[in-house]
């Protein structure tokens, strides 16, 4: 089961009610981090979703800091939560050009002797994402490994962050006022199921021979007769997608890589009417992200980084006059027919069920 | 009325129950704060207790991540609190060598302009403090103006911070694992109060004459009759004195600075027969606590930065064999006879009363 956690959903700075950017994917007992706000580490504590030994990878979209404020604080505090020194522990963390040195400054200066590895993989930004963007590197905590600089490669159309067996994870530009990156998780697809029942029926002993026409293999039977895998295995079965899209007023640079996304998670600040003023600010309309999900051939859509003054029905005391997020679901509704819900504190969605 | 409000008062890291070390001194409309966690600005939204845009003054004891983690966020929502900029509103910041160049380094990174401007005023440690602490310092905002540094005054014994019509804060070394200073805030003396009606028995007519006689001055009657101010004066009101020492494992070197507070504000983080961690760790007990407000003559006791396993009676669900900092009390007052209480987030102690 492929889930995602929402830690903080809201716009700018934290509130009570609504916590800076944050967000997890968990997938196969890893948990990946995507942003990390003022706030982050409590949030997790708060809403028990997570545990922060747990975290192994972490994802920053941009420096503005709603987004990363909280990391030295929760990279702390998984260091002492870990209580003696491990070197199995490696902490991975993805962001923009700029963010070694940040981790680097503000642990070296709270004298922080981590007891894991981190390791910091930076995301070159492209010339059109910002120019003049010149971050320094000064010396670095013991504790902190050799990460590698990430840049654009041309054909695949993304930043390659990383794999495992059972994911792949890319980055690509937004427009924002700072250099932006969404990311998306796409699992890896799933060999089509064997069936059984149909091989016995033919006569097939099991063992090995099940192996081979699973593996694709043609095989031949001692009577003579070929048996097809095509005949005897069922569909690849297509890995989900998912798409995290924080900080932007444009998102169709990453069309292509989000194509046919399972679940898009993309910001709205505000609504449609507050477009010009919105998009002045790099941020995005319900409107905006409908057009793009539909491009895209999203499945569904999970609307977050919300301006604090919608109100959210299950977390807030809403009053009459209120704005909620409401408003924000459906004026995307408008445009697109699948489902859609707007991201709260606590939201937990299962990536393979509906919203 | 001067009072004092705990934002957070655990220890190590914030919880949803006890947020990272921040406090705030209120004083004819003076928000200063000390310390500030990660997680403060939530604090005070959550609390109530001030808006944060009224805060003029942040005092940064020590340099460690749950101290000061917060401040480039509160510094980020006070400036959208604003919305338009202020060249009125100055905020002065004093912390240890090496505060500037974070702030400086998080501001510059998340392209945080400032609708408002702050300075930096960098308390240089001695020594005997630490050896070895070189913090470097690169480009500035534009928004920040120029700190001093903040040398120890050998005749004064402390180092000298700031004062206006109703204050004076000075800063005195704590032992601790990395520089660390306490912060003595002393309410300037009020003049006695003039006895108005002995005045007009003894037939001086209103006027000018009261305000020289309140001033000081000898003055003599038409009649050759000489009045002497004290007779008509009553005794100066001598100015409170709070006392705000968070981590340390050894106060001893404030004694003198802190002597006769009204109120002090010290750090325990754990109970009496975990003496030796505690120390080894840079931190005190509550017996260490005793001790020094004995020696100091405190008239009343907070206890705080609580080692987070230490439950609060007020803000936590309190389990049957949960530690709770009703030990911490008892233990203090086992050597003190004086009020005592261990702060909890939200607590406000008005200085001019009884604890």
């Amino acid at each position: 089961e492929m889930n995602v956690a929402f830690l903080g959903t809201g716009s700018g700075y934290p509130t009570p009610c609504r916590g800076a950017s944050a967000l997890a994917i968990r997938y196969e007992g890893d948990v990946w981090l995507i942003d990390c706000g003022e706030g982050t580490q409590t949030q997790i504590m708060k809403l028990k979703t997570i545990r922060p030994g747990q975290i192994s990878k972490i994802f920053i979209t941009h420096l503005h800091g709603d987004h990363m404020f909280g990391l030295p604080g929760l990279l702390c505090t998984i260091s002492m939560a870990l209580k003696t020194v491990s070197n199995l522990k490696l902490v991975e963390i993805y962001g923009p050009l700029g963010l070694r040195r940040f981790l680097r400054e503000a642990l070296n200066l709270s004298r922080s002797v981590l007891t894991f590895k981190y390791v910091v993989h930076e995301i070159v930004p492209n010339r059109i994402q910002y120019d003049g963007w010149k971050p320094g590197d000064p010396d670095w905590n013991i504790e902190e490994g050799f990460g590698h600089a990430i840049f654009y490669d041309e054909v695949m159309k993304c930043w390659p962050l990383c794999s495992n067996k059972n994911m792949t994870v890319v980055a690509g530009g937004l427009k924002h006022r700072i250099p932006s990156f969404g990311f998306v998780f796409t699992e890896c697809d799933k060999p089509g199921k064997l069936n059984n029942a149909k091989l016995i029926e033919y006569g097939v002993p099991k063992g090995p021979l099940f192996g081979r026409i699973k593996n694709g293999e043609e095989i031949t039977l001692e009577d003579g007769r070929i048996l097809k895998p095509e005949d005897f295995v069922g569909p690849v079965q297509s890995g989900k997608k998912v798409a995290v899209l924080q900080d932007t007023c444009d998102s169709w640079h990453m069309r292509e890589i989000c194509n046919n996304c399972t679940l898009l998670i993309h910001e709205a600040t505000n609504e449609n009417c507050q477009q010009d003023r919105c998009i002045a600010n790099g941020h995005s309309t319900p409107a905006m992200v409908a057009q793009f999900a539909n491009a895209i051939g999203a499945q569904k859509i999970v609307l977050t980084h919300v301006s604090q003054r919608y109100k959210h029905p299950l977390t807030h005391d809403v009053e009459p006059d209120d704005q909620t997020t409401e408003i924000l679901e459906t004026e995307t509704r408008t445009d697109f027919s699948g489902p859609v819900i707007a991201a709260y504190d606590g939201l937990v969605v299962n990536v393979n069920k509906k919203v």
